[in-house]
């Protein structure tokens, strides 16, 4: 019985704080020595020969061509155990035929099968606790690889056993325990209901209502009309039992005591059949993951257990008072940060998992795709072109750098986790750092998310556009990708809401500038506007295209723009205030051009910083290091090209030389990159299962693939029933005008 | 019986040479004094209001802010009897149940329904052959009004019945007449083979070849192998009876004589099984378009009778001769530019088609949609934040600017085309102006395709990502037209090919730029270069805000951009030649920063222009001129702002003044615009039954059409038939585990 494990660990601690099984995870934790950012080289390093070969083929060419061993980069940038995990997860879902990749499924069966693939793969066990414990990197190791190979089945998956489980542990008490195991046990299905159909970013505006009655020692659950129904809510279209549903408390003196959490019960697990004062619906087709049930929910004065308020944060007695166990909710102000963050950071890890399917594909294609060439010769692969190559190998670039922060990013939200539930901290300055790094996490993620949801989807059409009408085919897993990509614009914090974290936070910074020690943050991505003064007074050094893109220079610019747009935002503020615009509106109409920019030069400042301290940590190995500079020069270049009227209009640069040598220096990387491309693509793709492109396959057949995938599909011989209707149009007329 | 009357028609031209179908048409159409461009003015400024008010609702409150008549714009962009005819279609769709908006159907139903309505259109006979012969703009309008329905089914409708016959017609002869009242008569279904699987932009790689073998009079059309499968031929998947295959004419001396056309048969009409020798499939699932069957075909050996030559260009003898009918085939080279170009100029308009629906569909959903506010005050609609203004207000700019210019292309077109075939120029002046207008036209398109296409795509995403979490659901409408718009960028000439087109000949005119004369072409894009000089020794002259928006202003640095971008790109070829690149190198390294750049500046400067022209064209009516000017200068900066770098790059810039005055310059036009930015969705929105978004109808009433759109599914309260497997886990397990 594959439960048992779980069961046992999970028992241990019925009747006790379950708390106790966090600081269990935590206390396991603490015997690794420390949770490094980065594994340790030297093992890495040595053991660059275990991965198997590719396929001789077609793509050889370029392999040959390649200025490093790609073995290498790749597990620099992926530990071995973590890729190993990987493809033991591909292999397991690849011999099963319930995860044979299918298409042309109606809405309900996509769902039907999403399920239950996703209780498939619960049965597989891939993460015992024991593993979980030993190292945590692997439940978002477990996910990325999922999200490969199936994004509906994934988020279901992760919703189902990971989510609902997460929320009940970290906003509950023992008494919701039995939620989690139950969940786990697959014996109710749960899912998470804040979003209202009339307010997402502005939760404040939520408008369902959870009153207490000390006579039936119940909450009345209520939606006053449609505009409050929760929505959106992953799982609760059709095979959710359980919700747990945000509504304003209200005591019975009428006070509102804010958003809180309910276990709500939704259907009888018996029946499946929603309780009497439910309605719940489903929402129908989106853009993509329609495997995944998104549902909407009304209440009429629906009864809740006073118990299933999840009362961590404050509770009800059974006579209606309000009660809160914290007596100094500031305390854990950096850990709660921390929280908020995870979801961002998860979906930077998703992107980060479409986008190195994406690139490959296209530049797989690019490799083997001849078209036209030099008169009276062989055609040539469209990757020798200059314009495709700036179309694609900048995005190459900018999946390894997407790849090298996310594991970083993963790795640091995981220490302050643990620091924070361990409470490692006992000192004052500690507590000070931990609560710093919170919040740099948070302000990154606060940006990184809308980066990378981006610049994915970017990279996906660019992609896709590159591959020429091919990659319109299903197939080709491109348009998949995109518009499943699609969706991390806007939820967990639409990105142009969620980005005025970053630049509100950088601009509380500025205005305390004159402190000492004020841009001191554990993860240094603001350290350097403590020298604002003297960087806004320097200027654009590079007189040639080699300098243009070096890593100083590319640093350097980076800063300035961040600091003269501190500045300048700053600068509109005080004149918008100071004509006597209120802080809303001074706030909204310092967006554009602005803050909105400052957000994303800070994130892809620090994307730089990562990548290039990637490189410097592999300094001995000379290919190695020369491939990441190069791949860094570009992201950087590529990057801050798009921001040169700001360093023009800020005087940063002036006169042709500097807009010239960038740009040719862009372009000499894409044709330095081109030889490196194949090797690059195989660093950052999944293996072929999950990759499942017909253009894209790393043995490099293009027009193999194609005709297999072509004629493998049993619908595309077939004569379609209504053969009788194609001709003869006459049969097609109302019977009323023959 | 509603084939009488085509019937008619074109059985009195049986047996005589069909072109004179053609003649008659022309004939016609010159009874119109002339084809006009614009129509009259005062005819339409005159009917204002008989175009019906819009439902009262949550949108009056802009509707009654707004500074100028919707009517009046939308009869200006718009003829009125245009949008009557568009009008009645949809009406007439809306009231069959056969076009009763539907989703969620396997692959195969959506074909079966594409074919069916496309019969069903066709018996519904909106445009008796009498009424294009009256207002040839009739065709272009219905194919706007159905793709603004349904695309699918729009585009099986044109290959069935406008472009298989169309073909014949082009490229044939009388002995080919009896196919294209087949194909109008139902009795065959045609389509267009010409791409191959690994050769599509490069088509002097096909390798389809037609070997003429005298003893039977019959050409052997053969595919060596599946890199030479004709593909992605609409209709050929599942539907096609006939196809027109391009193949080399290959004579009995060995004799390749290059791609020519024939007529084959594919399927047996009463059976709807392939012929023998013929391999044809389905190319499955696309991103979009998923009603087309579009499919591949192999040939072995397949026997096509001699007569089945389209033979305009060239024939073969019984014998086995070649022969051509042509003296001099330059004669026509204006007439065939129009022909390329007419695939083209479609596209544009089906651009326009979708960019109309998504930017409206935004617009609506911001100013119903609010979220955050004021401390203590409502919330605002989200159009009032600039932030979103900008977003969206520019794409709402651009598709005014696009469908003004859609229009005017397509009767320029039609001009062109007429001219050509009426022989109207019979002196030496005129037929050089016509084939010079051919060739501006054909120079046009090739970068208006590109351009429109990717602005589309564009604000079609970004329409969808300022409808929220709430846009990425089907019943929105955004996704399905992303999906359906992609493939606009690659398919008739790849767009970053096909701009090619427009630098290149630009390039030839900028070499012969002493010529006097050489900028004189009929449309004026090029006239200003004559003054290139100048042009390129002055500088942006604005100082104030407004200024930098104003029309000269924003046309003077267009006309900078062009010539610098002419002479860069120029002496960027110039420079590679001397090194010793040769023709074929030097031109892909001139694409990139420089020869791309200008093809799309010199489409938005075109476009730039016709608006302004249309501005002018009503400066009476102060408050549409106005709006027009705004609009005109919306789009004008927007666009310029993307250039910005080049022109401080070249000098035409320079310090913080211009970026910063264009900047706020965009700003301010947002700012003012937005009180009229749901007239001017009024403006270019479809009606409700063809824009089908549950986010952005007409009475804005948005929470009650989404409530109305989610319970109106037939699935969304229903329980899944797998119930029993949605809990309780262990049944998925396989029975081995448990």
């Amino acid at each position: 019985m594959l439960l048992t494990p779980f069961r046992i660990i999970l028992r241990s601690f019925a009747g006790s704080r379950f708390s106790a099984l966090s600081s269990l995870w935590c206390r396991k934790q603490n015997k690794l020595s420390t949770l490094n950012f980065y594994s340790d080289q030297t093992t890495m390093l040595a053991v660059d020969h275990t991965l198997n070969d590719f396929p001789p083929g077609p793509l050889d060419v370029y392999r040959k061509k390649a200025s490093f061993d790609w073995r290498k980069l790749k597990l620099l940038l992926e530990d071995e155990k973590l890729w190993r995990f990987k493809v033991k997860i591909w292999q397991a879902l690849e011999s099963d035929p319930i995860f044979r990749h299918v298409d042309d499924l109606p809405l309900d069966a996509q769902r039907e099968l999403a399920t239950k693939r996703m209780y498939r793969v619960r049965a597989m066990n891939f993460l015992p606790l024991e593993d979980i414990l030993e190292d945590p990197r692997l439940p978002l190791t477990m996910m990325i690889a999922l999200f490969q190979y199936e994004p509906s089945m994934t988020v279901k998956y992760s919703l189902t056993f990971s989510m609902f489980g997460n929320v009940v542990l970290g906003l509950g008490s023992e008494r919701h325990f039995h939620y989690y195991e139950e969940a786990l046990e697959g014996k109710i299905l749960g899912c998470f209901a804040l979003t209202e159909i009339s307010h997402g970013s502005n939760a404040k505006g939520m408008r369902t209502i959870a009153k207490y009655d000390p006579a039936t020692q119940k909450f009345l659950l209520h939606s006053p009309d449609f505009e409050a129904a929760k929505c959106w809510v992953g799982n609760l279209g059709k095979t959710a039992t359980h919700a747990i549903v945000y509504a304003k408390l209200i005591t019975p003196d009428g006070k509102d005591h804010g958003l809180h959490a309910f276990v709500t019960k939704i259907r009888d697990p018996e029946t499946m059949l929603p309780y009497e004062g439910v309605t719940v619906g489903d929402m129908g087709h989106k853009g993509g993951l329609n495997g995944i049930d998104n549902g909407f929910v009304l209440f009429d004065n629906y009864p809740v257990d006073r118990e299933d308020l999840l009362n961590k944060t404050g509770d009800v007695t059974p006579e209606g008072e309000y009660v809160t166990p914290f007596k100094d909710p500031n305390k854990r102000i950096g850990a709660n940060f921390a929280a908020l963050s995870a979801g961002r950071v998860g979906i930077v890890s998703i992107c980060l998992a479409y986008m190195t399917k994406a690139v490959p594909i296209a530049v797989r294609y690019a490799a083997t795709r001849r078209q036209f060439g030099p008169e009276n010769k062989e055609e040539l692969p469209i990757l020798e072109y200059p314009l495709h190559q700036w179309r694609l190998i900048p995005y190459l670039a900018a999946a390894v750098v997407l790849k090298n922060f996310g594991e970083f990013f993963s790795a640091a939200l995981a220490e302050t986790s643990k620091a924070a539930i361990l409470n490692l901290h006992q000192d004052d300055t500690s507590k000070e750092q931990a609560a710093k790094l919170g919040i740099e996490i948070h302000t990154l993620s606060s940006s990184a998310k809308p980066v990378a949801a981006w610049i994915t989807n970017l990279a996906i059409q660019e992609s896709r556009e590159a591959c020429g009408g091919h990659g319109y085919l299903k197939i080709a897993g491109l348009c998949d990708l995109r518009e499943d990509t699609d969706v991390n614009a806007t939820y967990e914090g639409d990105n142009n809401v969620l980005i005025q974290q970053t630049s509100n936070w950088l601009l509380q910074l500025w205005s305390k500038r004159k402190t000492p020690g004020v841009f001191d943050f554990p993860l240094g991505s603001v350290t350097f506007i403590a020298d604002a003064d003297k960087i806004l007074n320097s200027k654009f050094t590079a007189t040639s295209v080699k300098e243009a893109v070096s890593p100083k220079v590319l640093q350097d610019a980076f800063q300035w723009l961040i600091c003269h747009l501190l500045k300048s935002t700053a600068a509109k503020i005080e004149t918008l205030s100071k004509k006597g615009f209120d802080s809303f509106s001074v706030k909204n109409h310092s967006q554009v051009y602005l803050a909105r920019t400052l957000s994303l030069v800070y994130c892809e400042h620090f994307l730089l910083k990562k990548i290039l301290e990637r490189a410097e940590s592999v300094k001995a190995d000379e290919k190695l290091y020369k491939i990441l500079l190069k791949v860094s020069s570009l992201y950087g270049a590529w990057s801050l090209e798009k921001h040169l009227v700001t360093m023009y209009q800020g005087g940063y640069v002036s006169g042709a030389l500097p807009a010239t040598i960038l740009r040719d220096g862009i372009l000499d990387l894409c044709s330095e990159l081109k030889d490196d491309a194949v090797s690059l693509a195989d660093v950052i793709a999944p293996c072929d299962f999950a990759l499942n492109s017909a253009l894209g396959m790393s043995d490099g057949e293009l027009y193999k693939n194609f005709q297999k995938a072509l004629c493998e599909s049993p619908d595309t011989f077939t004569r379609p029933s209504w053969w009788r209707q194609v001709t003869f149009w006459e049969a097609a007329l109302p019977a009323s005008k023959l």
